[in-house]
């Protein structure tokens, strides 16, 4: 497939036609007429330059035409693929597109794009859930390991002063998630897709808790255990190769970070199920998760690429899991900015691999990558996208601190 | 009507029937089973006692009848012309109620009862808007200076000690909200449902701000003025009488205190479009509303004596403000306990007062009242209504700080 590409990017193309400059300009037009710039492969030009001026540069007539066709999947396979490419810095690029689509003329198109209705999602089922995490987190440890912060952790850092690095803004991080929580010693913690393993690490290193957390990826359950031995943990933590809908047992707190994502917005209710059963009448718990603030379906690129059945819901949708369930939200912070940081910091040590990485996979696999970084910062930087933890207890609880200000001591 | 019901009381029963003794029965397991007792007037007796006994009296036929009918409101109407009496405490008998209707036994039935369909609420237009407010509002300045605090604020107190007499926790309040809005001077407040305009004054006298502030009840307004006079803020306040449908003009903050519960569900995307109307592309809001975590009809008593359409809205309904019109939730606290703070400060001055009120009005009014306080207070301290303060902006700002650490400097 990607030669059949590459060998087409190489066909030389007739001069534009008078209908695709035509079709060109009613393209720029949709976008929202954003601060950058069109070009063909002739040379032919649509849009204006910005101060920070961007270009995007379609490489030949196949291109342009999958990129009119469905623009939300074709830019992605063809800037991976070396189609299309970027003058002028891809992250300026995604910011001036995603922002033209949420101002001015571009939010009428937009309001309007949103009454779409969301796209039924089936149920995840298990075996589902399990491939579609083995898709994107057994990529490899290594790779990961070459532009995650030491301890992995691969969700939004917490930046309480700026210029921390990646590693103290995930400690950070770690420590705020603990402080809401209220963890105390000799408490049952339950962790619901724990990644590599990083905060109940933390929190049975740090607190003293009882840990067992789940996860359906195999290279990360791996690894967790690994550290835990390496740390003296295994004794505290208990590290399951299995989905959030088998949690047996009776917990104190139950946290999952950034799993939310991968659940399917049809299984909330039963997500909340399931820490209803498990939480006991004195247990609170802490959800952080993506989110936006509006139902959109996730972009067919990110669905086939990056994250099979992903999808960031609206608050509105997350209740699913908290109003059956009679579960009280204590506090909810947006920590979208953060996530901002949080990629800018991987996307530096990602293209300080960029050469090793395309060793591993390939010069396209790269261009995926970074766009796929890239795009996650714009969409943040341009509210696109949310970054909610929504702290939450039993409703007649009243043990948790009853203001913030313990967090900020 | 008041006088039948007391002739009705001074008649003396016969002694109540076996019937009469099982329905009981069968009310308190309905109840789930609270740790109280339940006295009929011939002395025949239903329940438990706990470590501080409560005991609900029903003094004669006709109000047991009332009560196993319809329960939600012949309580507050027979507890008010002294048909009920409670012994060992309205308080503690109201939550007894309340937290068994949440746990255990009590949740299986209430969880039940929760599946109800929320009456569809009309939409609630201009003249009776203003009609409700006058209702609740307008009962009398006099009347509410004697027992909320010397500013008259009459939304939830922010207690950063738990000592602050409730004069400072008012401040407290007025300036967490201020904080959290990030007021700037030179900039335009619009304030919907000012009270009798206390935040207002605050916010133009603390931060150099330009407020117009809303309020249909004619009796808060004009008392607004005459403080704004006072002051010498007449130049920075306009104190409105008119509906929140009807703000004109630009604001750089929006702000909503109390007003919320008297909106009704059907109202909130209206809400909504006027603050999206009447917002800055830089504007922030906040909405400081009473809650609640499953949409549960307010009860009779509380819509016929207290707040006529007064509904506490879940955080699911709360989303048609700021979903469709693409609003960010930038922060959400949860200060439920310190509205029960807050009741308690009202409740103790009110009681002070108790005698001067009942020469104002009459002892059935001192009753009314007194439970709508202590029915506040039991919603709050056993977690039946939580208490919202939550922060939005438009979706593309980056002007409010990354962390809430400035909150607690």
């Amino acid at each position: 497939m990607l030669d059949i590409v590459k060998k087409e990017h190489a066909r030389i193309d007739s001069p534009s036609w008078a209908i695709e400059r035509y079709l060109l300009q009613l393209f720029y037009h949709r976008l929202g007429r954003p601060n950058a710039s069109f070009t063909l492969w002739d040379g032919h030009r649509q849009g204006k330059m910005s101060d920070v001026p961007t270009n995007l540069t379609i490489h030949n007539r196949r291109a342009f035409w999958r990129l009119l066709s469905k623009p939300e999947l074709y830019f992605g396979e063809d800037y991976s693929q070396g189609m299309l490419s970027i003058e002028g810095g891809l992250l300026a690029f995604l910011e001036e597109i995603y922002l033209s689509r949420t101002q001015g003329f571009g939010k009428a198109i937009s309001r309007n794009r949103k009454r779409r209705k969301l796209r039924p999602l089936y149920s995840i089922k298990y075996r589902k859930a399990k491939r579609n995490a083995t898709h994107h987190y057994d990529v490899g440890n290594d790779f990961y390991r070459l532009w995650l912060d030491e301890e992995m952790v691969y969700t939004c850092a917490y930046f309480p002063q700026e210029n921390l690095s990646i590693e103290q803004a995930q400690q950070a991080k770690m420590e705020h998630i603990c402080r809401k929580l209220q963890l105390k010693a000799g408490e049952t913690v339950f962790e619901a897709g724990c990644g590599w393993g990083a905060l109940s690490l933390y929190m049975a290193k740090h607190y003293g808790v009882r840990v067992k957390a789940y996860n359906v990826s195999h290279a990360q359950i791996k690894e967790a255990r690994k550290r835990a031995r390496a740390e003296g943990l295994s004794d505290s933590i208990e590290f399951i190769e299995d989905d959030y809908r088998n949690i047996q047992g009776q917990c104190d707190v139950f946290v999952s970070v950034g799993m939310l994502e991968h659940v399917g917005p049809n299984n909330y209710t039963q997500l909340g199920e399931v820490i209803d059963r498990t939480l006991t009448a004195h247990g609170r718990g802490l959800i952080h998760n993506i989110a936006q603030n509006q139902p959109d379906p996730t972009s067919p690129w990110i669905q086939k690429y990056i994250f099979p059945d992903g999808y960031c819901p609206t608050l509105r949708e997350m209740m699913d899991i908290f109003e059956p369930t009679d579960f009280s939200i204590a506090d909810l912070e947006n920590l979208r900015l953060h996530y901002a940081m949080t990629l800018q910091h991987w996307l530096t040590r990602f293209e300080e691999h960029k050469d090793e990485i395309a060793t591993m996979y390939d010069e396209n696999f790269v261009r995926m990558w970074r766009l796929y970084l890239c795009g996650s910062i714009a969409n943040f930087t341009t509210g696109n996208m949310q970054l909610y933890q929504v702290l939450f207890q039993r409703p007649q609880l009243a043990d948790l601190p009853i203001t913030r200000d313990h967090l900020y001591r």
